[in-house]
């Protein structure tokens, strides 16, 4: 049976023909089937997650009514453990709920438990595999996220991105991956890797699952994706790291354009100017910058307990950025941000890769993020959606990229995409 | 006998003529003696800060060896509780250090104590008097941080802001307070109050100590304050609010004026054009907004343990601020931060006041942020200077503000005017 959808669950209890008791005992079901396979959970406690359930039943109402929702294991739960897939935490509670987290419990949601990440949302990679083969990467950061909601554990899951990691992982499993504008959506409770860059969001099956979610995080009623909209305006942009995808991700997207401009979007190329062909070194400056000073307790109190790649590439990295290197970086950030909002002057929404390609084999390499990071530093909002599968059979995406601040915009149009690509 | 420097302490210490267990003996004297009355402190255990005095002596160097250091209440530390000055977080200690606190531990400082806030960095005030007229506030939200360095308990201590929490204190109090270009000093293990406002602060009683903080935040070397700059260009910024301030502040900031420019500095007036009249309800918006949604876990399940004013401000009052409005408040910003920017092509910092006064009589109104929150959602540094005493006999400072990722040279402005008003 096909997994239900967020939006079914709380259409199916409010008409009474559910219960969120029924709905976390058929997902528990799905993942104590699946789990020795898809390892995608950090920790997850059935007896809380029923008892939540009920509990739930018993409040009814709620925006998110029942639905379980899987939270990455760098996000704080007052009643888990939060470990970011780091011995330093491991099996470590704290006080407090992150305000994510809360807002889904105000919304009457399940929280059905932690997903695995990798090491503090950075490189160092979880168990987790791709759940449509076992022997490819999930992706990451938000490795758990993805695989179960691709595998239908659980509809909805928080996912966080500093470089690619909401994106990259939705397409490797073949789900819908939504990073809002930056800004929008508490980062309370959730561990810093750059204060500039790191940005919570969502994973779900569906693009409506995505609106329903993200009106909860919003504390706003929930805006229903406009499907009414007149033919969008598509932007076909390479971006300066084109040649980096492979030859079946660039005949995906140029393919999707074109049958887009069928279908009767008007669809044009677009292209950074010159000045942001590197800008893909300011994001990195940034982010060594920020991530060297960010885990100064862990390069102090836990040299020995980080990973390798952890210490190489941000508690130490950052050390040979000058200050006037980390502020040229900023300095060209908000130009680029102005830059691209001028993109949709003629565009309501940017089309590009949401990955080099295919999920890479084996579970140590989580997937190059250069497709996202451009967008995670302009703090536009994306979507990937779903695009069929690649010469090894695993799910390929594509991206949607909005106007700052025009998320409804985005989700419409990314709406209209679906629609016709189908 | 008047209290060390930060500067003097690590010299006293480097030439063997100081230890830093003296050194912290001498401030926990201070401590007992004045604690009754100021009431500075939300945590302080005497036996831990010698036991990390003699282990600073004993481990040797560091840029900040052996220097006690006050660390506002809201700053996670895990040898210490963080109490938030809220009976939810009372009394509980989190699992790791803040990065802040965690450079200041490599750089062999001692952690003195935690310094009473405001609860939650917001309106409830604390205890905390102010140590020139304990019928009067010390300001806030950083109030014991501001207290503990104006009488003498420590030499440097840590504020926050996202109104005017440090640069407001530290002007009531009497001592130098400093808050960096947003971004360059990291946020994590501070409880965040509103992700697009909130800055780490520093409080000293000398630029020169400023100057040896900031290095450590930065994990640079630090950078001397340079005293041979050429006579700097100061503009007069009286700012949309200017007619709130008192007589006397208004007096005090044009003679300063009138002074600097007779000792050679260029003055000239500088004004926001006047589509920025209104940019505290931009300010406002973003942080209503914010707060509203970041604590979403104590509006959920700790409702009846937080004060009237929290409740009202900022549990609930950014349900009113539409997702629209928000952006907008977003983009005028982002104008706004440009606009700042550019009036430094004519001038090397800004002149305008610190606090509207003295300090208000009372403690329970920790007084009026408006001359501060400008300059926080411009991201801009500010220093605030002690500038004598006003009618009260209570401390009035002025305050220079420089451009973006310029600290250095507001730092070396800053000591060219109090060289020159001295």
């Amino acid at each position: 049976m096909k997994p239900l959808s967020a939006t079914e669950i709380v259409a199916g209890i409010e008409a009474g023909n559910l219960t969120a008791e029924a709905v976390v005992r058929a997902c528990l079901d799905r993942v104590a089937e699946r789990e020795p396979v898809v390892k995608a959970w950090a920790h997850l406690d059935p007896g809380l997650a029923i008892a939540q359930a009920r509990a739930a039943d018993g409040i009814g109402g709620g925006v998110l009514r029942g639905v379980p929702i899987g939270v990455k294991d760098i996000i704080d739960t007052y009643d888990m453990p939060t470990g970011h897939n780091s011995p330093i935490f491991a099996g470590k509670s704290t006080f407090g709920d992150a305000a994510c987290v809360a807002l889904c419990r105000t919304a009457n949601a399940v929280i059905m438990g932690k997903t695995v990440t990798t090491e503090f949302a950075n490189r160092h990679p979880g168990a987790t595999t791709n759940p449509h083969d076992p022997a490819h990467t999930p992706g990451g950061s938000s490795s758990g996220s993805a695989a179960a909601v691709a595998d239908g554990h659980v509809p909805l899951a928080f996912g966080t991105q500093t470089g690619g990691s909401v994106i990259r992982p939705a397409a490797y499993c073949g789900v819908v991956g939504y990073k809002p504008t930056f800004g929008d959506f508490s980062r309370v409770g959730i561990k810093m890797q750059c204060h500039s860059l790191d940005t919570l969001g969502l994973m779900a099956r569906t693009l409506d699952d995505i609106a329903l979610f993200r009106g909860a995080m919003l504390k706003l009623p929930p805006v229903a994706i406009d499907r009414g909209i007149p033919r969008p305006r598509i932007g076909l942009c390479r971006t300066p790291v084109w040649d980096d995808a492979s030859d079946e991700t660039r005949a995906l997207i140029e393919a999707t354009a074109t049958t887009l401009a069928d279908k009767g979007a008007a669809v044009i190329d677009v292209a950074f100017t010159p000045d942001f062909a590197d800008i893909l070194d300011d994001h990195g400056a940034i982010m060594a910058w920020e991530c060297t000073r960010n885990y100064a307790d862990e390069r102090l109190r836990h040299p020995d307990l980080v990973s390798r790649e952890l210490w190489e590439a941000s508690l130490t990295r950052g050390l040979d950025v000058p200050l006037e290197r980390y502020a040229a970086a900023q300095r060209k950030a908000t130009k680029f941000r102005a830059h691209v909002d001028s993109l949709f002057d003629k565009v309501d929404a940017l089309l590009c890769p949401s990955a080099p390609g295919e999920a890479p084999a084996g579970i140590e390499f989580t997937g190059d993020p250069r497709f996202n990071s451009i967008w995670t530093l302009a703090g536009t909002p994306c979507v990937t959606l779903p695009a069929g599968t690649g010469a090894k059979g695993l799910p390929l995406g594509i991206q949607l990229v909005g106007l700052r601040h025009a998320d409804d915009r985005l989700l419409s149009t990314a709406a209209w995409v679906a629609a016709h690509l189908n």
